[in-house]
């Protein structure tokens, strides 16, 4: 998605070699004309998918996730990183590892907002090592749902989460794919 | 806002005198189609205000907030719940007061993304006790920027946020307002 990749050169940071800020666009401060293009993108990825459901993780997903569903005419839903007491009755849980923190951490979503009868596309603002995407992918099969795929708007190319969620079989869809960050330079492939 | 109350009256659940549930459509899963007419609906209330950028905190405000941001063609920032070790350099802060958890928990917003010469409109889902709304508009004066109103989709109007905050002469609109949820029944204004 050239627009995207242009908007990346422009304001993201390479802060080491593992780290790309783009905080002012997509995670902290964000861009809702460049949401809605995202949005747009997915859905012409996507578009032969009968997909019924935009599944993230909050928060830095949910801008993601609101567009896209937008585009398809279909829900959204986020999952939660703990219980909260506003979620009553069933709830469908993963753990999930944090590489930045590393610590695992529990997600979770209401057992109302996915069924049998869904076909997710899980969107997210990053992929590094995949571990919040196969997190949620993990919600979509204790559903009993279908997972159409992942959508990401800026995958670490340089880390593992594309081996891993092909590995599972699971189609991927990046939007930009940074191949390095080294000595503060920006690679995109 | 018509097409608000009416989704209220449908899909909201009385839990208790004091909880309503709107997990379905607005803050767990999310219609994007509604948050899209929520924008507009905030873009018409504040069209006379120059606002430069529209703020929120993580994680339901989100889909609010991008939605409006895009109607008024400006970038939206949300606040984090704790300092993160992605935010660098300087950040604003301050304290909530959570009334469901009956703890202080810190809110924060890197510097660059509020300055002196922002009209900023604060929009959050709910309006209860008015400590996130405060806590936000603290950030905004903590920046040197002006504070054009706040925003809110449902407001509890047997709480005390909306005389906290006209008490401090902000402007507060609410899309819908419940009276009360007595004997499980939503009683809009």
């Amino acid at each position: 998605m050239e627009l995207l990749k242009e908007r990346i050169l422009k304001d993201g940071v390479a802060v080491s070699d593992n780290i790309l800020k783009v905080d002012s666009f997509l995670n902290h401060q964000i861009d809702g004309n460049l949401m809605l293009e995202v949005g747009k993108e997915f859905k012409k990825r996507f578009e032969n998918e009968k997909i019924t459901k935009i599944l993230t993780i909050e928060a830095s997903g949910i801008a993601v996730a609101i567009m896209t569903a937008l585009q398809f005419d279909v829900p959204m839903v986020f999952a939660k990183k703990k219980k909260p007491s506003t979620i009553t009755g069933n709830v469908l849980t993963s753990k999930v590892y944090s590489f930045t923190k590393d610590t695992y951490y529990d997600i979770c979503l209401s057992k109302e907002f996915l069924d049998k009868n869904d076909n997710v596309l899980i969107v997210d603002d990053f992929l590094a090592n995949g571990h919040a995407s196969l997190g949620l992918a993990d919600l979509v099969k204790e559903a009993g749902a279908q997972l159409a795929g992942i959508g990401v708007v800026i995958e670490k190319g340089f880390q593992e989460g594309r081996s891993k969620i092909l590995e599972k079989g699971i189609r991927l869809e990046s939007l930009a794919i940074v191949e390095s960050l080294e000595t503060n330079k920006i690679n995109l492939k």
